[in-house]
């Protein structure tokens, strides 16, 4: 009878410190008596006893055939008061809406993006020009559902290049890769339902989950894809509704997934009927492409979604998605009910400069550019004791190790004040398990300022 | 005892009846016991036992402290099996679709917007050229968080002229008109809350808010505002949490809201915690504005949005909010969360062409033209016996009645053979109470073939 007293509050234990946290928050549906029971190797009545003692505390609440849901009222719905109570410094909008925000002399390596300056400008500049004489439909009407036909043609093409088997109908434009993720989860999502992302990840998945009061379990990440253990246990103890990643160039440890961990993980979600987003928004800037599991998977389970805002503009927003056809179909009506169908105009000029023969070269030297930084930054890091994780591949980012008891948090709060925008770790981490981890931008870290201010900071 | 049975019995069968009907799907929270006391003129005891009869069947559950809810799962979501089952012809994402994929050959009276060639282009096409030859950074980098700068100024300077004071800061810009509306639903709204909106109303506000899965009641539009009485009753009944309305010109009835009806809605609405959406997407179409609610509230209660979808260019997409500081501030934050800022492109294109010389007297030109082609429809739908609701001082729309007896949406499918896409009245209608009525475009109805075509069919 003790020990069984002793095992009903434990489970009750781990509830309330996951409330506490606010892992669930009100209305998240925790894990089912059976998952926790497996999950917790206690008694199903074990699970069933603690429940019941929460439910009559008040901390859960019962919906029949539902499940058990965290209690009490959320609205209206303020993102930052949903999250982890944190300092503003890693709140998952901190970093966007400071590196949107701070003036452009402000040195930002914490920043998510390219320089202006080593965007195709000039292909864009052309697209406009041809943009002012084209015809008058395409200046003034609303886009076709699907979106703007040339635009997806290429897209089919591009995908059918990497090995997804894309048809024209089963392409989507959306008007950035973030509002794509966001019409997927309107579409499968329900309040409580669990999804899973990378620990750590893009930490705006986080933001864009909580806007819809789902459960969030991250992963954690390994140098050539998730931890496939950590990942198997995951989906028994959450059952979760869907899997986000990126597979290509991994945001923010820029680490590639590798074959062997795409076809497991493939083969784990088979069983299920996890959905998987595979964010491809870095495509365009691997030297030789990583697995898909698009591509492995043939757009059964998984959907791919992407942008353009890296490579030729952020500034002239589009975004797609591809998918089964019947998604597809779904997912257009949902567009159309809360954004009217898209822009002709950010497709055409998109479509424009990225089917400019100038494309192919710039990225090219975009590429060789990365590289170079890439060399220079791990060089000028590792004079000031701060380490690479990994030393990706492609791309523009580099998590690092700070030197042993460094705040990351704290640290980027110093260097504001000195004008350097920074992205501390555990923006990117659900189990805020990366507290001495900061992300490069190896594309805006030239500037021997940042050394300076950094370990200034470092020693203070 | 009888009778108190009796009653019961009624209780079920509104609720049955609402559950039947798609007025109330999975989910929904319906009214609290003392306001179906209150609706039905029953007493409170007697609705308890209507709703404790209704849960042992298994027809609703009840959360504590939250209310009671229609059972049953709803996911994924599709928008076209959430909506009353309707023939496509009347959904009220078909005329959307419609519109968007038939070919440019189509007559579209139904049609929501313009034709291309009545749209600013000469102002899209000279701001392009400017685009082309401005700064690397609005070509290439994200927007700041509330939108492009001198938009908003010129935004919060013409709201000003209409008597609505909104600094730069309570101004925010989205990616459409439509968008702004999703994004104050996503911040205010939970499912189950219920939404006032005018019966008839812009059809795309019913798949909206459906995929917002709240329940929406219509009150009853007269040719100057909603009618008050009905929208007083509704307020008591249902604790709305939101009305959407057009003020300026109506869609679908090109009705324009009076200032005693506007100061009577407020008053009632002062007494309970209801926001108003201000729709003033049609703003610039008006020779004199009529009253603003947004002028008369201040922006306490009152949200104002609009885009420039009808006016400069529908394939640029750009739309904004401006509401209570607080209010902006979290809704900057779900941007962000949800689509990541907007695009600094189409702000600066729009800004351009708004701002340009050219646009004042290119408006002046659209609501001359406008004006005589109201004439022109309004005599050609009455020779075959189509008579106007109400004939509009402005716009585009002209609400009318078809002969007694005609079903307007057999009439669309009909006429959609010989390619005419129509705007039959049900799908504006949440009550399904405008079976025999039209919205006409008086811009897209100058082709002799519409009448014909349409006389032919109302034969036959």
């Amino acid at each position: 009878m003790k020990r069984d007293g002793t095992r009903i509050k434990a489970v009750m234990g781990v509830i309330q410190a996951r409330i506490a946290s606010r892992t669930y928050t009100p209305g998240t549906r925790i894990p089912s008596v059976r998952a926790m029971a497996q999950a917790m190797q206690v008694s199903v009545s074990t699970v069933l006893e603690a429940y019941e003692r929460l439910m009559a505390e008040g901390v859960l609440t019962s919906r029949p055939g539902s499940g058990f849901f965290v209690g009490g009222p959320v609205a209206p719905l303020a993102l930052t008061e949903l999250g982890p109570k944190l300092d503003r410094e890693v709140d998952p909008l901190w970093i966007s809406r400071q590196s949107l925000e701070t003036s452009n002399d402000a040195l930002k390596p914490g920043c998510g993006w390219l320089p202006a300056s080593w965007m195709y400008e000039a292909g864009v500049r052309k697209a406009l020009r041809v943009a002012a004489r084209s015809d008058t439909m395409n200046l003034a009407e609303y886009a076709q559902p699907l979106g703007h036909i040339p635009l997806r043609q290429f897209l089919s093409r591009r995908l059918g290049g990497i090995g997804i088997d894309a048809p024209l109908e089963q392409v989507m434009l959306t008007e950035s890769g973030t509002h794509a993720i966001d019409l997927i989860c309107r579409f499968l999502l329900q309040p409580g339902d669990t999804v899973l992302v990378d620990d750590p990840c893009y930490f705006n998945f986080h933001a864009l989950l909580k806007a819809h009061r789902v459960n969030i379990v991250g992963v954690p990440y390994t140098p050539t894809g998730p931890d496939i253990t950590a990942f198997g246990a995951a989906l028994l103890e959450h059952e979760p509704r869907l899997y986000i990643t990126n597979s290509g160039i991994h945001n923010p440890t820029g680490a590639s997934l590798s074959a062997v961990t795409a076809h497991r993980l493939l083969k784990l979600a088979d069983a299920t009927d996890l959905v998987i987003v595979e964010d491809d928004i870095f495509g365009d800037f691997e030297h030789t492409p990583a697995p898909r599991l698009s591509a492995f998977d043939g757009l059964e389970q998984v959907i791919q979604i992407g942008s353009f805002s890296k490579t030729i503009s952020a500034s002239i927003r589009c975004g797609y998605v591809a998918a089964r056809s019947d998604w597809i179909e779904a997912l257009v009506d949902l567009k159309i009910a809360t954004t009217f169908g898209g822009g002709r105009m950010a497709a055409d000029i998109i479509h424009h400069a990225i089917t400019d023969s100038g494309y192919r070269k710039h990225m090219e030297g975009v590429r060789l550019r990365l590289t170079e930084a890439m060399d220079e930054t791990v060089v000028q890091l590792q004079a000031i004791g701060i380490k690479p994780w990994v030393v990706p591949r492609a791309g523009m980012y580099l998590w690092c190790q700070l030197p042993e008891g460094t705040d990351a948090a704290m640290l980027a709060r110093t260097c504001l004040r000195e004008g350097l925008v920074l992205a501390p770790g555990n923006a990117f981490s659900q189990a805020m398990a990366a507290k001495d981890f900061m992300r490069f931008n190896v594309a805006q870290s030239a500037d021997s300022t940042i050394y300076e201010v950094l370990k200034r900071a470092l020693n203070a």
